[in-house]
């Protein structure tokens, strides 16, 4: 229907990190060759942050700003991403040469990663010539999306697990390879202990864990002799008893205990199916009644924050906790209404009055109040005014270069997530929804250019 | 919880894509070391299926094949990786010596792309000594479920706008780069139209298309100077009318369409905001009235494949949607009960008898009987079983190599969906859940084995 439609054919070795600069929609390069063509190069800001909350979230914990910088610092267009954007047969010569010559120039503000935030507040402003702006929508929103809604989740697991060990173990169902390592690095923000990923731990130095799957224990003559295979190569592994029947498994953990006799280090036993609750406190009595009151018990299977508190609720003797699938997609909240919204071009603030879908205009602040140690609620306000409580944005992009700012590790942010969800009101940590929210205000002064915008716009 | 956790610091620039073969669970390394130094190398075949469909999906379109395959050719250790493997400290020389010469010798056999498949049904089966097939798992699972994932909820967008061209938006708020490439991919060969995410037009030679933005409209003094700039650029695009006012936007087209007389040439307007029923109605009434009955309406926000088909059974006069989230990530199904189990070591069946988790053992093919062209019911087989129906599983790689039906391009997999689809129970492709669901039985033969083997097992 849109009619800029082309077709090229595909080149035979598609190395797909290649040109993260193509990793855009088509109508971020239509609007940039108009914008240059007619010579608009003024400043513009855009504020990336998600409308509303879903319904099981009480907060959202900011992530994904480091690779969103990475891409901003590198943002190159290769002599084969011009020569397929001239192949479409809608960009100018012109454009093109302009395009070779690209670098992101401009100004970031953010909210530091493993910062908690809420609806409308900006997680991202970009501030730069309009088309460098402009180009970034697409992986800006896709990163900070992708990134915010794992950590956000996995917070959640967390706080279920009260303490006891959460590891990874989604790579293979979460949405591709690239959801797979960011989401082990946004997990480790929020507070996972390892994940299962060996590629997540090359990339970003995590903790990298497992135990031993079915097809080990079936593909020996039996459990038993598995079990011996396995511990006598890693003796302090973590057993998987439910191959073939759960009990039993167990009780071939304390034959094997007692056939090792001090040379038996095995750390626990893991549960992968049927009652968990039940089966963890037979496997408890089992293993306490053989002496064996050291080895835990590792629970995994369809896991989540309410399967996990349910289960910690009624006193399953669980100590360490496998979880994929569902913390690995979001699966209560599989996407997050997450928007790039232009709010400043040359000076003047913008909007769009589409139902439903309101912009604060111009470079925005979040001012977090405390009162004894708690956040007590937040104001959205003009990056000029000087309100009470924390800035949350910092300038961690200047002219196209990080600040300092803008260099945190890895652990700065698991450690700030850490600090600041224990900052957060109690209720808003648990896993009800609470009512009321947390409090979200707008300036005045916000608001009154708000409707400044408005008026002007309606004309 | 689990032992074998170890830490090493991130590389300063990771290449995401350096290593797929790193891109693996760490258990997967363990046991192949195990099965290695026990001198365990006979063959296994593991079989990739979904143990059951989600609610609203009545089948699956299997895709994700192509990559499988060419992860499986390409499959090496480079000296990097096996560095970072030793730094674990759980890996001997020997076995780091052994994954240095690792080749992927194996056989598949698979169901190929844009297949109807159901529950239990082998979508992949790897054939390998078992430590090869044993690696593969945690690449070919992410693969194969996330397209086969995104396929089949494309195809029910698809089936539900009749015709109409359905356009991929969803690059900025699917799971990461990966996910978003191959979604435009899967989407491709489920039918829809073309793709705004130019990185996958550039990859795999699809049709890119895309509309304008509000930030464009925003940014220029008026909405009529921004359709005018727009056009003048882009003759044939689609105008974008619901930044301030959805009906005004509309009546600023036709007023752009009588000032360029026979140089109008835009295609459509597009709606992407409040109820697209009722606007589209009046969009179309001002249209016709202005003599534009030939300019179409193109509607995005929030679109899935009921609310596509809410608006065309009230008649809404829509000629293309963008679709963007909620297909991009399978919003009401975004994971399948996908696994990949052992069924075969050493000649002998394996299965395991974990609660709720049956498997089929051994080598399998699926019979697919018609009758009037329509597919009429499935049967689950042994591999080595003639029954009436034709043999969905193809083998698409011999010793590590592609045999023909493993070349398959993208075109062929999209015909092959189309057909597929066409000949599947009408009610099937319809967005209700069917009851009874489409037949799929297991042969006397694969049951009487399974029985075999269970007995084996539990000894």
């Amino acid at each position: 229907m849109p009619p800029e439609a082309a077709i090229r054919p595909a080149p035979s070795a598609p190395n797909l990190a290649c040109d993260p600069a193509l990793f855009t929609d088509l109508y971020e390069l239509t609007m940039m060759q108009a914008y240059v063509e007619a010579g608009m190069a003024e400043t513009a800001t855009f504020s990336l942050f998600v409308r509303r909350l879903p319904k099981r979230r009480n907060y959202l914990l900011a992530c994904g700003l480091d690779d969103v910088l990475s891409y901003l610092e590198s943002l190159r267009f290769s002599e084969d991403s011009l020569e397929y954007l001239a192949s479409l047969g809608q960009f100018s010569a012109r454009f093109l040469a302009w395009l070779r010559d690209f670098r992101f120039t401009g100004d970031v503000y953010a909210v530091p990663e493993g910062t908690p935030v809420f609806a409308n507040e900006p997680i991202v402003e970009i501030t730069a010539p309009i088309a460098e702006a402009q180009l970034a929508e697409t992986f800006v929103a896709n990163q900070i999306h992708l990134q915010t809604m794992l950590a956000s989740k996995a917070a959640r697991v967390v706080a279920a697990a009260r303490g006891r060990p959460v590891v990874d173990f989604g790579a293979r169902r979460m949405h591709g390879t690239d959801a797979a390592l960011k989401a082990a690095r946004a997990f480790h923000i929020a507070g996972v202990a390892a994940t299962s990923n060996v590629l997540a731990g090359r990339i970003y130095g995590l903790p990298v864990t497992g135990t031993m799957a079915h097809s080990f224990i079936q593909s020996h003559e039996s459990e038993a002799e598995a079990f011996r295979a396995f511990v006598g190569i890693y003796p302090e592994t973590v057993l998987l008893v439910d191959t073939y029947d759960t009990l039993r498994g167990v009780r071939r953990v304390c034959a094997l205990a007692r056939e090792l006799g001090d040379g038996f280090r095995v750390r626990a036993v893991r549960l992968d199916s049927g009652d968990l609750a039940a089966l963890s406190r037979e496997a408890r009595a089992i293993l306490d009644e053989a002496g064996l009151g050291h080895v835990g018990i590792f629970a995994s299977s369809s896991l989540d924050e309410d399967a996990i508190d349910a289960l910690l609720r009624a006193e399953a003797p669980i100590t360490g906790f496998g979880v994929g699938t569902k913390m690995g997609v979001s699966e209560d909240a599989p996407s997050l209404d997450i928007v790039y919204k232009l709010c400043t071009y040359a000076g003047l603030g913008r909007v769009k009055l589409s139902t439903g879908k309101p912009v604060l205009p111009g470079r925005k602040q979040v001012f977090r109040s405390e009162d004894g140690g708690r956040a007590a609620g937040d104001v959205i306000a003009r990056a000029d005014e000087s309100l009470k409580g924390r800035p949350l944005l910092q300038l961690v992009m200047r002219g196209g270069q990080r600040t300092d700012a803008g260099r945190d590790t890895l652990d700065d942010a698991r450690a700030r997530a850490a600090d600041e969800l224990a900052k957060l009101p109690g209720a808003l940590r648990g896993l009800a929804p609470t009512d009321p929210p947390y409090p979200v205000e707008v300036s005045a002064r916000l608001r009154a250019d708000q409707e400044d915008v408005i008026r002007r716009v309606r004309g």
